[in-house]
């Protein structure tokens, strides 16, 4: 920042940049959590129900091709906000829309976006509240603001974790640009059981790959971490690298305690025979070299210009 | 729709396509007012407090040029989505923002733009709790979600008017295009006081023109209007036309009783000196012939493409 040309978006990196904008933004005594976790958390002193809020965006040539079906779309655009209420184990509840799009465009293709949408809604008991569109000459943007309500005792932030805690995922990684990055089930039910039945200390939902997400919860928790990386569970066709940085899993991190571990194994195979649950690793005391062993994953503001 | 071609949205507009798009979307028990009004309004019988929920957007190029101050751009879009809760006579809470913006942007020009959103934001007790942001190559797309909440008893829906009542703005209109659709100030003061004080039947916030907003209250009231022209109160070198269509007032719209009518108009005064309140007309029994006789209100999608 002290180089003689003022420092474009691109020098600074997602992350950095959302630090940036968000730092010193003043919250009220209702919030929970501000911005940096997979959700805002708002609640007062004895509310029964926190409120959990999300928003999200789905640019065309970025996030999906100008010839991907407009159905998966709008699925894709609704599970990924869903899957970050799924990362705090909460229920998602109200969404509202947003989508620029060229006013050339058939009115087909924005139908069919909005029945991918509602499907995705029906399916995970969402009401879609409110719809504004507005004519864009760029690409179509989609953009979903959603709330979903969590139990005080039941919501899971990243900064959780503790050294000797145990790593989880479900589900495999990698390789979900062949289609499952748009037809995706968010683990809704999985997060919800998980806090039924475990002490679950830090979770997060998978969208940038494990190389970018780990890291995150890390930090967020002040600890390091050990990836076992043959533990590390690729899709079919999928070495273990790309199954690291790949992105767009949209399965779950969690930590949980050693102790809970090996009891949570045994249970998770008799409750979800279909998805795997994979021990990746631990996490450890803080150390200075983390990241740099772990293939990076996909920051938007460090692609190739 | 019939015909040969496929529908693109420019024929549609901006109402129907939204009319189009929302009809039939499955909405929960406890969702009061779905998509169609100012907010969507979230209750369950018995709450206290109901949830207000808005999503807005700017565009670059439409709602600003690449040379209005980044500030006053942050500041706007916060605002609009703070008239939209005033507009249900509601208090703005938390706000998560979207932005999309080229990464070949000045690092200095989003943190401009996020000094104005927290300059409104604090001006309005509200939280900011989550900001997202993607790289894009298109215009500089801007969206806020807003949450407020509001007294049920309170809550003013545009389909409350009934034949009889007395139309009334605050302010002046038209012109706004020369600066004041940037550094307005959302009528959220004004609005509680209204609902201390009177029945306040129907509002709404005048964003796209009277001559567009008044006949979607009336619609939505199931009532025509009669519009006494002289009596619209029109910014300094501003036509009563273009004071009808300009658009971008963010201005309340609101219909009372008539017998409250003149009460309120004295004790307006004596509590706002500064801004004034023009009783501009009246609801009527619904008619066949309203709309024509007004110059058109901004219409997204029916502009020259």
């Amino acid at each position: 920042v002290t180089s003689p040309r003022p420092s474009i978006l691109h020098d600074v990196g997602e992350d950095r940049l959302v630090r940036v904008l968000t730092a010193g933004l003043k919250q009220g005594q209702d919030v929970r959590v501000g911005p940096g976790d997979d959700c805002a958390v708002i609640g007062r002193d004895g509310d029964k129900i926190w409120c959990l809020l999300k928003t999200d965006c789905l640019l065309e040539g970025r996030h999906f091709l100008p010839n991907t079906p407009a159905r998966w779309v709008g699925w894709k655009a609704m599970a990924r906000s869903i899957s970050d209420i799924a990362a705090m184990s909460g229920l998602p509840r109200h969404a509202m829309v947003t989508l620029a799009v060229d006013h050339g465009r058939p009115l087909q293709y924005v139908r069919s976006l909005y029945r991918g949408m509602e499907k995705a809604a029906r399916a995970f008991g969402i009401s879609i509240v409110g719809g504004e569109t507005a004519s864009s000459p760029g690409p179509i943007f989609l953009s979903i603001a959603m709330t979903g309500e969590v139990e005080p005792a039941r919501c899971i932030c990243r900064n959780g974790g503790r050294p000797g805690d145990a790593l989880f995922v479900t589900g495999r990684l990698g390789g979900s640009i062949r289609g499952r990055h748009l037809r995706f089930v968010p683990r809704v039910k999985e997060s919800r059981w998980l806090t039924d039945h475990f002490e679950i200390r830090a979770m997060m939902d998978l969208s940038d790959g494990l190389g970018a997400d780990l890291p995150r919860l890390a930090v967020a928790s002040g600890t390091g971490f050990e990836l076992s990386r043959e533990k590390i569970p690729t899709n079919r066709g999928v070495t273990i690298d790309e199954a690291i940085s790949d992105g767009e899993d949209y399965e779950l991190l969690f930590a949980v305690s050693q102790q809970d571990a090996e009891h949570l194994v045994s249970e998770w195979a008799r409750r979800f025979s279909k998805l795997s649950l994979s021990r990746i690793g631990v996490l450890t005391e803080k150390s200075r070299r983390t990241k740099e062993e772990l293939p990076k994953g996909y920051d938007h503001f460090a692609q190739p210009r």
